[in-house]
């Protein structure tokens, strides 16, 4: 009987600098908001709403307090009108977020028609594809929907969840259409790496159990992953663990999203030594579980 | 019974170019010289040289005499060194690879490492090369051989004749070790359809007769793609069709290179119906072949 975490799980540099900058933040002031929710985990959300950070989602309602700019980015023109009010602004924006902005920026003046692969309704899209000028631009999340026209030049971002399989297929049937093809991978090297680790441990595994927020991209990204090898389940928190899914399974995976926090991925493994009558103390912290390994935060 | 020939077979715009090319250079001049043959077709060299146009291996032969710039290009140093001689120089390089020489001291002033998607023994491609700056540049044929690093930046050309599956190909495993990939798809447009055009034919045919130079890349190109479909045979001129070929063949297909001339064709036509047996007349152009489409002038 093994319980393992895979290599990589939880908070990416970016998550952990957006919650630190959060956390300055409310020392500072005694109350802060963020435009939409900071990270995709509603447990985070709902922890820095207890230290006076309140999500918000329009404009209209800052009232005069400081405002974090979320992780994902929000869009150019809500950052030029935030700059005119006055009032505090962190840019909690990951720094691979702010990246593919000046990306788009860069080759929208200099004319390129830009594909970006993702998910349209994801804030993170949103945001980029408010950076992309005059410019034609598609976003897309498969083969399937590339245009079916020609062009001269064509740039291709990505939404740095996004899975690099997905990015390799859709430059494969974009060679024949394009004369050049300027291809920017900014799909994070935090997510690939995760993404590789949670492969391997799935393949080793009985069951997969993947916890992150429901709303979080790169957390259904490794759902997606795991329930293509073995059976999954995707949780929030403990209290949705169910013990009946341990019943004769000799080996079982955690993996979490790059927005979990370390105390959920904790909670969710002394549930399970409970669920297995394990006798042991519950562990305290997410270094105590077998397999952990810090993700690195070397930039690609 | 049906003999057909291929859509878009013989002469390409670029060597239509070069040999119209030399063709007024030998009403000009006595007598021309062409640093390497101005195409890779041996029957067309021949019938230039007893126009006075004879193709030369070194610089050293010229003697004086005008020069012409072969179909696939020179090295840029062999250039700079021919433009301080005191010989006129007419310039027959194709359009297309001109084009790819310009990307390649672009890219390379812009900082790209490149890498050349061609045969690397190829006149065209070691022209190619020589365009290339003091950039680091790799010179490959297929995935196995791509360098085993990774780039910040990279980008790619191609041999104006290679196939687009293997530029895809390639492109695809470019793309997890490059941040950035900038590929020109500077295979020529006549080249993919003329592929696509022998390809079909080949899928309706029991029997496919390829003409061309044993030495021209795209001829070969086009053998490799019908021998993988049905029995297929390489000639340069009528007299290495053999009869037994076509015994009990109901279907018989033709496809040329781009620098096999109308006149071999039309040659290797009535060899073909004069084995079958026809009592009619032999066929004086090119036009009369069931099939025949002249290929566009439309650049990509």
């Amino acid at each position: 009987m093994t319980i393992r975490l895979a290599r990589n799980s939880g908070f990416c540099f970016g998550v952990k600098r957006a919650i630190n900058l959060a956390g300055e933040a409310a020392e500072k002031y005694p109350e802060t908001v963020t435009l939409g929710p900071i990270i995709h985990n509603p447990q985070m959300v709902t922890n820095l709403e207890s230290k006076g950070i309140m999500a918000i989602d329009s404009i209209d309602l800052i009232a005069g307090r400081p405002v974090i700019i979320r992780s994902h980015g929000i869009a150019k023109e809500k950052m030029r009108f935030l700059e005119t009010l006055d009032v505090p602004l962190i840019d909690a924006t990951c720094p691979y977020v702010s990246s593919s902005q000046l990306y788009a920026t860069q080759l929208s003046q200099q004319g390129y028609p830009l594909i970006i692969i993702g998910n349209k309704d994801h804030p993170e899209v949103v945001a980029l594809q408010s950076y992309v000028e005059e410019n034609e631009v598609y976003i897309i999340s498969s083969v399937a929907e590339i245009p079916r026209k020609k062009f001269t030049k064509l740039a291709v971002l990505c939404q740095t969840t996004q899975n690099v399989t997905t990015l390799q297929e859709i430059v494969y049937d974009l060679i024949p259409i394009a004369k050049e093809l300027r291809v920017i991978n900014t799909i994070c090297t935090a997510t690939t790496v995760r993404q590789q680790s949670t492969f391997q441990l799935a393949q080793e595994s009985d069951v997969m159990i993947v916890i992150g927020g429901k709303n979080s991209s790169n957390t259904r990204m490794l759902y997606q992953i795991c329930k293509k090898l073995v059976v999954t389940h995707l949780i929030e928190t403990s209290d949705e663990l169910e013990c009946s899914w341990l019943s004769n399974k000799q080996n079982i995976g955690l993996t979490a999203g790059a927005s979990t926090p370390d105390w959920i991925i904790v909670e969710v493994y002394n549930k399970i030594t409970k669920c297995l009558g394990d006798k042991e103390e519950p562990i305290v912290n997410v270094e105590s579980i077998p397999g952990y390994k810090e993700e690195s935060n070397a930039r690609q």
